[in-house]
C-alpha cells in the first residue's frame, strides 16, 4: 500500500517532468519524454543479487606498416581485439527486472597508457547504468553508437587492427549522454536498438557553437546461421551545421556453413556542412571466417568510392588465428591497400604512427603478429 | 624479547624524528609530531586476515537547467549518489588493531572520464591508509574535510545533484597531505575527529608563494533517534596571506520520528586576504527525508546571507526516490532558486553547464530524473 | 590433425613475417625476428584455469627534507614501497604452456592521484602480456628495464623513498614497446632476461628526430644465501645521436647470513650525445638488512664519482622497520648526503619538492616514518 503511494507520487513527479520539458523542448530534445516514460515504466520489486566482475583483454604484438616513402616497424597494441580494462555487474531485483552497470576503459599496452589526453586511464569504450526487464534494456551513458556494431560483427578483423575495414568520414564510434533503448532478447531472433544522444546546448548558445545531437537505430535478425543487421546514424548539428552532420548507414549479412562463415558489409556514409557540397562515400566488404580445430582463418576485400571523385582505394586482408585456449590466441594479419587517384590511406594499427610513409595514390601494407589474451 | 628489542628501537628513532622536527618547527607544522606518536602508539602483533573489495556507484540521468536567459537538457550524472569507483580492504592485525585502505575515485558516467585534467580516472575522492585500535584511527593520505561530512549528512540530498544545499566561499571538501585521527567507536554515540593537512611550504620560500596549512575538528553524537554533529576547519596561509584564508565551521541537527527524520544544518564561511575586507557568509537549511515502502520523500529549504551585502538567495528542493532494492533507485528531483540583488546562483549539477543561463537577480531552476546503482 | 594444419599454415605466416622484415631491416630491428620464431614455438594445446587479482601498496608517511638553505615537512607517499594499483592473472594453457597478464600503475596517496600528466591512474609501471612454458617466458608490453633490477633488489631501501640508492645519469627504469624474454625458472638457481624496446622510428625520419632504441640483458645466480647478478643495457640512437645514448651496468651481490643480509651493488652509467664529451658516473653500495623478531634494520652508504670532475657525492641511510604483520609495516627512515665540489644532490622523496632547499656543495638530509600496507 506504502509501496503504491510511493509509485503514484514518483509517477506524478515523472508527468510533471515530461510536460514541463515538453513545453520548452526543441524538436532535437522530444526523445527524452520518452525515456521518463520507460524509467517509470521500469518500478518493479526490491529484491538483490550481485555480482562485479573484472574483465580486459591485453592484446601485444610486432609489426610492421609500409608505404611508398618508408616503413616502420615496432610494437602494436589490439591487432586482433581492442586492449581494454573494465568492470561490470548486474543484480536481479526480482519480477524479471534487473539492474546493471558497465565500465570499461581503453588499454594501450605497449606503452602502458589509456585513452584520456596525458594517457590517463578512463572507462571511455562503455560507462552505462541499465535497467532490464520484459519490456527490453533502458540504458543511459557514454555507449557505442548503433552503427558501431556492424563495422566491428561484419568484419572478419573485427573493427580493429591493421586488417580492419577501414573507417570512412568520422561517423560516430561512440557517444557521450546517450539513452538507449533496446528490445528484449526473446523475440525469436529478432533484435533491434535505439540510440539518442544529447548535444547538450543552451537555448542561448550562438548556433555556430552549438554541437551536434545524435539518433541512431540498428535492427536485425540473428537465428541459426543466419546473421542480418541494418543501423544507421545521424550526427546533426541543427539549424547553423558549422561543424557538419555526419550520416551513416551499413548492413550486414553473414550465412554461417558448417565451420565456415561468409559474410558482406555494405557502409556509407555522408558528410554536410553548411554550403559545402555534401560528401558521400560508399564502401563494401566481402569477407569469410573460417575454423579447423585450434585455428582460425580470417579474410576481407573491400573497395571504398568516394562520389564524383577518383580518389578510391581497395584493401585485401588476411588473418590466421592460433587458439591456445579459448581466452589467448596467437595471431597473425597482413593488410594491403591500392590506392587510386590522390587518395593516400595508410594501413594503420594501434601504437605505430604512419605519419609520412606514404605518397598519394601509392598503395601501403601492413602486418601485425600478436597474442591476445582475454580476463 | 626480540619484538620488543625492535620496539624499543623503533620508538627511539621515533623520538629523535619528533625531537629533531620540534627543533625547526614552524607552528603551522607542530601537529606531526602527534602523529608521530599516535603511530609509536600504534606497535602490535603481527597476524592476517583480509579482503579487497571492488565498489562503486554509477548514477546517471537527464536534467532539464534553466534561468532567466534559457535553458539546457542534457544527460547529468551522480544526481543523487556521486558516482564513484574505488578499491578498499582491511586487515586484522590481532590485539584488536587493523589496517585499512581506500582508494576512490569520481566518475563521470555521462561521458565515462574521471576527474583528473584530461578526463583520466584517479582517486581524488579519498586516498588514504589507516591504522585502527582501541585508541581510534589514525589516517593518511588525501581525505574528506571534517566540514564536508555534515554539509552532506544533514541534507535530505547528500551534497550532490540539482537540489543539494549549495556551497559557499570554497571552504575544503577534501584536503591532499591530510593526516586524521578518529576517536573509537565504542563512546556510546559520541564521535570526534581532527585533520591536518600539509601546505608543504619550504621554510625558505617567499610568503606570497605559500600554499595554506588546513586544520579542522567534528565531534557529535548519534545515538538512538538524535544525530548532532559540529565542525570547523581553517585553511591558514601563514604571514603573507596572498591567496586568503577559508575558514568554515557548521552543525547538523537531526531526529528521526518513525519513517519521518527532519533535518537542520547552520553553516558559516569566511573568507580573509591581505588587506581586502572580510568575506562572511552564512546559511542555514531546515529539510525532512521520509521513507514510506519502497519509497522515499525529501524536501529542504535553505537560505544564503552574504554580511554586508543584499546580494542573497534562497533555495527550495523536493525530490522522490524510488528503491528497486537496497542498492538500485529511480529518483526525481526538483530545486529552484530565488536570487536578490546581484545574486546569480544558477541550480547546477555534474554533467551540464549552466553559462550564459541566468542574469543576476534573476530566478533559475534545475529537474533531474534518473537511475542510481551501486556495486 | 585439423590442429596441425592450422600450426602449419600459422608457421608458413610467421616465416614469411620474418622474411619480409628481414630484407628492410635496419640493424638495429632484427631483434623481432626472434621473437616472432619464440612465439611460433609457444603453440600447444588449448585448456583453461585463470584467476584475475587486484593488488597494490598504500605507502605513505611524514618527512622532512633539509638542505643549507632551508627545509620542508609534509606528507611523502611511498617511502618503503612504491605505492601502486594492478590486476594480473594467469591462465593455464596445459602442457606447461600458461599465458598472463600483468597490469600494474603508481599511486600517489597523498595527492590521490597516479602518474599521467594530470594526474590519472594507468599502467606504467608494467602493462605486459606473457607466454610461459618449458623455453621460459615471452614477455610483450612495458616493462622494467633489467637493470632497474639490480638497484631496487641490492638497496636494503629497495630504491625508494629518501634513503634509496641515488640514480645518476637517466638510464631507463622501464621500457615502452619492450620485448622481453626470460630464462625458465628451474635452471638451478640461474636466472636471465633479454629486453629489446623498438624505438619505432619511420625509416625515412630525419636522422635528428629518431627515438633510442633499447636492448638490455641481465644474468645472475640465486641459491642458499648467495645471490649474485650483473645487468647491463644500453639506450641506443642511432647514426645521429642527437639526445645521446644512455648506457647502464650494474652488478649485485647479497650473502645471507642468519638473519642479516649483507648487501653490495657496483653501478656505472655513461652519457654520450654527438660531439659532447663522454659524461660517466660510477657508484658503489655497502649496506645490508637485519631482520630480528618483527623488526628490520636497514643501513647503507654509498659513493657517487664522476669521471674528471670533483662534483662527488656520498651518501648514508638509516632505516627501522617494524611488522606489524607481513602485509603492514611502520617504518622510519634517515639519510644524509655530503656534497663535495659544485655536487647539489638533494636527500628527496615521493611528495615534497626540494626545489631551492639548497646551494651546491653543502650537505641535506631527510627522514621518513610511514605506515606501508600491501593489498
Amino acid at each position: 500500500m506504502l509501496v503504491l503511494d510511493s509509485m503514484v507520487l514518483f509517477g506524478i513527479f515523472c508527468v510533471y517532468f515530461v510536460y514541463q520539458n515538453l513545453i520548452a523542448l526543441e524538436t532535437h530534445e522530444m526523445k527524452n519524454s520518452l525515456i521518463a516514460l520507460a524509467v517509470l515504466a521500469a518500478c518493479g520489486a526490491a529484491t538483490a543479487q550481485s555480482s562485479v566482475t573484472v574483465f580486459g583483454i591485453v592484446d601485444a604484438g610486432i609489426a610492421r606498416l609500409s608505404g611508398s616513402e618508408g616503413h616502420v616497424i615496432g610494437m602494436s597494441n589490439s591487432g586482433q581485439s581492442k586492449s581494454r580494462f573494465g568492470i561490470r555487474g548486474a543484480q536481479d531485483l526480482g519480477g524479471g527486472l534487473s539492474a546493471s552497470f558497465h565500465l570499461e576503459g581503453q588499454l594501450h599496452p605497449d606503452t602502458g597508457t589509456g585513452s584520456a589526453p596525458g594517457g590517463g586511464m578512463n572507462f571511455q569504450r562503455r560507462s552505462t547504468v541499465s535497467l532490464t526487464g520484459a519490456f527490453g534494456e533502458v540504458r543511459l551513458g557514454r555507449d557505442h553508437a548503433p552503427t558501431f556494431w556492424n563495422s566491428a560483427l561484419f568484419d572478419p578483423f573485427d573493427g580493429i587492427g591493421a586488417a580492419q575495414m577501414d573507417s570512412m568520414l568520422g561517423a560516430s564510434r561512440r557517444n557521450n549522454n546517450s539513452v538507449g533503448y533496446f528490445l528484449p532478447r526473446n523475440l525469436g531472433g529478432f533484435h533491434g536498438q535505439v540510440q539518442y544522444a544529447f548535444g547538450e546546448n543552451a537555448s542561448n548558445a550562438a548556433p555556430a557553437t552549438k554541437a551536434g545531437n545524435y539518433f541512431g537505430v540498428r535492427a536485425g535478425y540473428a537465428n541459426g546461421p543466419l546473421n542480418v543487421a541494418f543501423a544507421s546514424g545521424k550526427l546533426d548539428t541543427g539549424i547553423a551545421p558549422a561543424q557538419g552532420d555526419v550520416t551513416a548507414h551499413n548492413l550486414g549479412v553473414s550465412y554461417t556453413v558448417g565451420m565456415v562463415k561468409p559474410l558482406f558489409q555494405w557502409a556509407q556514409e555522408t558528410s554536410k556542412a553548411g554550403t559545402r557540397p555534401e560528401i558521400k562515400q560508399t564502401a563494401w566488404l566481402i569477407g569469410a571466417t573460417a575454423y579447423f580445430g585450434a585455428g582460425e582463418l580470417r579474410a576481407s576485400y573491400s573497395r571504398y568510392d568516394r562520389k564524383n571523385s577518383a580518389n578510391d582505394f581497395r584493401k585485401f586482408a588476411v588473418g590466421l588465428g592460433y587458439n591456445l585456449s579459448k581466452r589467448t590466441q596467437l595471431y597473425a594479419t597482413h593488410a594491403r591497400v591500392i590506392n587510386k587517384g590522390l587518395s593516400n590511406v595508410v594501413v594503420g594499427n594501434e601504437g605505430l604512427s604512419t605519419a609520412g610513409l606514404n605518397a598519394a595514390g601509392h598503395n601501403t601494407s601492413g602486418t601485425e603478429l600478436g597474442i591476445r589474451h582475454l580476463f
